[in-house]
C-alpha cells in the first residue's frame, strides 16, 4: 500500500546536501544565549543554523551564522499582529529566511501564534494542502501521542481532518520515527456515526481511502492516557480543549496529592519518602518541559519548541527540524495526499506559483 | 436584575404538596434492593416514589409505590433503539409515568442514553426550550463544577449554548444551591472573539443580556480544576471530549503515581504510607463514584446517577429531583430566558400543545 517517493515531485530539500534550519533566538526564557548554545550543539551534529537574534548574547560557533535581530515579538500582547507589523522582528526575519530559501526550515521557541501566523504570511502552505495544523506532541507516561489540530482552525471541513491525519501520520513516522502511527480521530462516541457530521464524513472517507495510514477509527476523550493512538485528528477547537484540559487536569491532580500527602503526619513521612519519584513523574508530564509544537503543512516545516525548553531542548529540535527536511516531509505528505485523492486541487497550484520564488 | 418569580408561568409543580419521583430501580449495579432502599430513605424524607422494577426483589416500603417491571434495557449494546422498541422496559414506564403526570420527575441509574432517548420521546422538550441538554456534575477537588452540554448535541446554534448557560445557572443554584453561579463558555482561548463562531456569537448574547446569570466570559480548558466557574458552556461534543479527557488523564495519572510509588525502595515505604489519602482523594475525584448527569430542559426533571451507586447517592438522587419540582425549576428556567428574550417563541408552544396531556 505504501507508496515509494516519486522524485518528480521532490521540490522542497536544497540542493546542496547541508541541511540549513533557521532559528529565532529571542523568546527562550533562558536567553537567546541558551538557544545559541543548542544551535551550537546541533552545528557539531551536521545541521547548519542560521541564527536570528540579538548579536552581543550569542556566542560565535563553528556552523553557526548569526544574523543580528534584537526585536523581539515572543512576549508582546497579541503576538499576531504583531507579526505582520514587525518585520524587524527576529521570528519574522527567521520566517522569511525559510520562505526565501535561504534555510530549509523554521526553529522558534517563541509564541507559537507569532510563528504560525508568519509562517502562514510568508511560507503559506504547501502545495495540495487546505490548511495548516498545529501538532503537539503531548507526553503520556508509556504513551506520548502527536494531536492535531491544537488550535490553528476552529472550523474545519472532513478533507480538512482527512488532510491533518495524513499529515499527522507522515511527521510521526518520518521525523518522529514511529514505524506504523495508528491514526484515529477525537470524538463522542468510538461508533463511526456519531460525532459531529464533519467527523462522521471524515471518517468515512478515511475508512475507504485510508492509503498509507493505519486509520484504527474513533475514540472518545477517554483514549488519552490508554496508548491507543500515535496520532489524534481534531479540529482545532476540540483539540485544543482536549490538550489544555489534560494540563489543567494534571496540574490540579499534583496539587490534589500535594495536599493529601499534607493531610496527616503519616501522609507526610509518605510525601518526603515518594517525593524524588513524584517529582520525576511530574517533569515527564508537564507539557510544558516535555512538549513541542510543529507547523505542518507549510511548504516548510516549522518546530516551536517550549520557551522554557534549555540548550537540549533546542538542539533537539533544530535536529527534528533537519530530519523532515532531510526525509522530505513535505513532500512525501503531498505524495501521499494524491494517492489518497485527497490532495487539494487546481487552486493549490494557483497559491503555490504566487509564492515569490528565491 | 433577578426576576422574582411569575405565578402566571407556574406550571410544572403537582398540585398536592407531596412531590412524585419515578424511580428506575434497574440498571444499578449492585441491583434493585439497592435502589430501592435509596428510595425508603428519601421516603422518610417526605418524597413519595413510584419504583419501576422487579417486585420481587425490592422491599416494601412506606412512601414508594412499587411497579412491577423486571424487564431492563440498561445494559443492551444500543440502549437508544431499544427506548423505542421497549414499551416493557423499566425506563421506558418511568419515563411514561412522567410524561402522563402521574410522576413529577424521573430517576434512572441505567443508561443515560436511553434516559435522555425516553426522555425527549415521552416527556418532551420544556415550553422555550430549543434542545434539552445533558449536564454532568464533575468533581474536582475544592472546584466542583457544572459542565454542560456533555454529549447530547453535538451540533448546536448560539442560542442552544445561550439557553445552556440559563438551564444550568437555573438548575445550579435552584437544586444545588449555588449562590450565585458563575458562568462560563468553553473555548480556546479567553479573549471573546477566539473560539467557534457559534461561541463567539453565544458570548456577544450573553455578554449583552446575561439577565439572572453571572457571565464571567471564555474559559480555556485549563480552568478545569482551578474554581474558576461554577457552570462550563459548551456544545456536546466538545463538552463530551472535555469530560472523558479529564477522566482518561485522571486514570493515567493515578495509574502513574502508583507506578512510581512502586519504582524504587524508598518510594514503596512512601507509597504506602500515603496510601489511605491518595484513595480517599481518589474516591473524591473518580466521576464514577461523584458524578451524576441530569437532563434539563424537558417539560420534567431528570436525574441519572451512576449505576456504581448504592443506597445513599440513589437517595440523594431523589433528592436532588424531588427539589427540582420544589424549586419549579423547570418555570423559572423558562422565566429567566423569556426575561432575556431567550425563549422558543410560537414553534415551542406549538410543540407543549402537541404533548398529550394526563
Amino acid at each position: 500500500m505504501r507508496s515509494s517517493r516519486p522524485t518528480t515531485t521532490t521540490t522542497s530539500t536544497s540542493p546542496s546536501s547541508a541541511v540549513t534550519v533557521a532559528v529565532d533566538a529571542n523568546g527562550a526564557d533562558l536567553g537567546p544565549g541558551e538557544v545559541a548554545r543548542g544551535a551550537a550543539a546541533a552545528a557539531r551534529d551536521g545541521v547548519r543554523v542560521l541564527l536570528f537574534g540579538p548579536i552581543g548574547e550569542v556566542e560565535p560557533a563553528e556552523g553557526v551564522e548569526v544574523v543580528d535581530a534584537p526585536v523581539s515579538i515572543a512576549k508582546v500582547a497579541d503576538p499576531v499582529p504583531a507579526a505582520r507589523t514587525t518585520p524587524e522582528a527576529s521570528i519574522v526575519q527567521a520566517v522569511k529566511a525559510v520562505a526565501a530559501g535561504r534555510a530549509d526550515a523554521l526553529v522558534s521557541g517563541g509564541s507559537t501564534g507569532a510563528a504560525l501566523a508568519a509562517g502562514l504570511f510568508e511560507i503559506k502552505r504547501a502545495r495540495g494542502i487546505y490548511r495548516p495544523a498545529l501538532a503537539v506532541l503531548v507526553p503520556v507516561p508509556g504513551a506520548p501521542f502527536l494531536l492535531l489540530d491544537a488550535g490553528a482552525n476552529v472550523a474545519v471541513r472532513p478533507e480538512h481532518l482527512v488532510q491533518f491525519a495524513h499529515m499527522g501520520a507522515a511527521f510521526s513516522e518520518l521525523v518522529l520515527g514511529v514505524a506504523r502511527p495508528r491514526v484515529v480521530l477525537l470524538s463522542n462516541g468510538h461508533e463511526p456515526d456519531r460525532g459531529p457530521e464533519v467527523v462522521v464524513a471524515a471518517h468515512r472517507a478515511l475508512a475507504e481511502r485510508a492509503g498509507a495510514i493505519d486509520f484504527v477509527g474513533n475514540v472518545e476523550g477517554f483514549a488519552i492516557g490508554q496508548g491507543m493512538a500515535d496520532v489524534i485528528v481534531a479540529d482545532g477547537y476540540a483539540g485544543n480543549v482536549a490538550l489544555k484540559v489534560m494540563e489543567g487536569t494534571t496540574a490540579a491532580l499534583f496539587e490534589a496529592v500535594r495536599s493529601a500527602a499534607m493531610s496527616t503526619t503519616r501522609s507526610k513521612a509518605g510525601g518526603a519518602l515518594l517525593r524524588p519519584a513524584l517529582r520525576a513523574l511530574r517533569d515527564e508530564l508537564d507539557p510544558q518541559e516535555q512538549g513541542g509544537a510543529f507547523l505542518l503543512g507549510l511548504r516548510r516545516l516549522g518546530v516551536v519548541p517550549h520557551g522554557s525548553f534549555g540548550a537540549r531542548g533546542f538542539q533537539r529540535a533544530i535536529e527534528l527540524a533537519a530530519r523532515g527536511v532531510r526525509e522530505d516531509l513535505v513532500a512525501r505528505t503531498h505524495d501521499r495526499l494524491s494517492e489518497v485523492g485527497a490532495a487539494r486541487g487546481r487552486e493549490a497550484s494557483a497559491a503555490v506559483a504566487s509564492v515569490p520564488e528565491p
